[in-house]
C-alpha cells in the first residue's frame, strides 16, 4: 500500500481550487478530528462485537468506508504540509513503544 | 511510502502481547480519537502562522511526530482490523470529491 | 444557568425511548466525542478572527447552536450516568489549577 | 448545579493570566476537542459493562473526573466567548429532537 500517488493527487486537487492558503496545520488538524468525529459517531452506538459486523449493513459499511477515507486524506495532508514522513514517524514509534511495553 | 510493513509490526505487536481481543473497531476508533484528541491539543493556543513553524521548537517538534504517529498506528490498526484498503478508499473519495467540488 | 431540568428532561427522553441501555459511558463518550467532532469542523477553516465573528453567518450560527447544544446534551447525559456533579468537579479542577498554574 | 460561578472563576482565572486573547472560539473548540480526547482513551479498552465500573478502580476515578471536569471548563469557556447560554440551547435542541424522534 502506498500513498504518494494520493498525496499527490490532494495537492493538485487543493492547487486548483486555490485551498491550499487554508491548510495550515492548524486548520487540518481540526479537519482530521472533525472527521475523526464523524468516524468515531458511526460506531458509538455498537457493542464491540457488532463494531466486527459493520459490513453486514451496507449504509454502515458505506458510510465507514467513506469516513475513514475522509481521516485518510486529512492525515496525508497534515504530513504532506508538516512534511512528516509518516512511515519513517510510524517505524519509530513501534521502535519506542517496543521498549516501552516489553512483550 | 509505504505502510505494509508499518502493519505487519503492528499485527506482530500485539500478538506478542495478546492483545488482538481489545482491538475491535468500535475500541481502535476510540483509540484513534484519544490520539487526535492529544495532537490538536499541540496546535490549540498557536495562531495558524504560528502552526507552520512547528519544527522552531524543539519540544513542540517531538511531541507532533510522536502524536501523529500514535494517530498513524490507530488509523492503520483500524484499517487492517476492518480490512479496509486505505489507499483504495482515499482514492474513491478523492474521485467522489472531484464531481462534488468541480475545480 | 441551571441544568438540572435539562437533565431530568434528557433522562425522560431516553426512558420514553428506552435508549438507557445504549447510554453506557462508553456510548456515552463516544457520542460527545462525535458531537465536539461536528462543532470543531465548523471552524475549522476559519480564522481565529473570523471565528468570533460567528453570529454574522446565519447559517453557521444555527449551526453552532446546534452543535454545541448537542455536545452539552451528550455531556449532562455522561455526567448523570457517571453520577458525576459537573459543578463540583468543575470547582475542584480550578482549585487545581490555581496551584498549578500562580497568577 | 449551577454554572454561572464556574464561569465567573474562569473568567477571573483568565484575565488574571491575560490568556483572554488566546480564548478565541476557533481555539477554544481545539482545546474541548482535545480534553474530549483525554477522556475517551480512559475508556477506549473498556467494555461498555466495564465503563459503568469506572469507580472500582481509584486511578481510573480520579482521572475520569479529572478529565470530565476540564471538558466541562473549556465548553463553559466556549460558551461564554460565544455569548451562548448552554442551558437555552440544550433546551430549544431537545425541543427539536422531540419532533425528529417521536416516542
Amino acid at each position: 500500500m502506498t500513498f504518494d500517488d494520493v498525496t499527490q493527487r490532494l495537492r493538485d486537487f487543493a492547487a486548483a481550487r486555490a485551498w491550499e492558503p487554508y491548510h495550515t496545520p492548524k486548520n487540518l488538524v481540526m479537519a482530521l478530528s472533525g472527521e475523526v468525529g464523524e468516524l468515531t459517531s458511526l460506531f458509538q452506538w455498537l457493542t464491540p462485537e457488532e463494531s466486527d459486523a459493520w459490513r453486514a449493513d451496507p449504509t454502515l459499511e458505506a458510510n465507514v468506508l467513506d469516513e475513514i477515507a475522509d481521516v485518510t486524506l486529512y492525515l496525508l495532508q497534515l504530513a504532506d504540509r508538516l512534511g512528516v514522513d509518516l512511515a519513517a514517524a510510524a517505524h519509530a514509534k513501534i521502535d519506542r513503544n517496543e521498549k516501552r511495553f516489553p512483550a
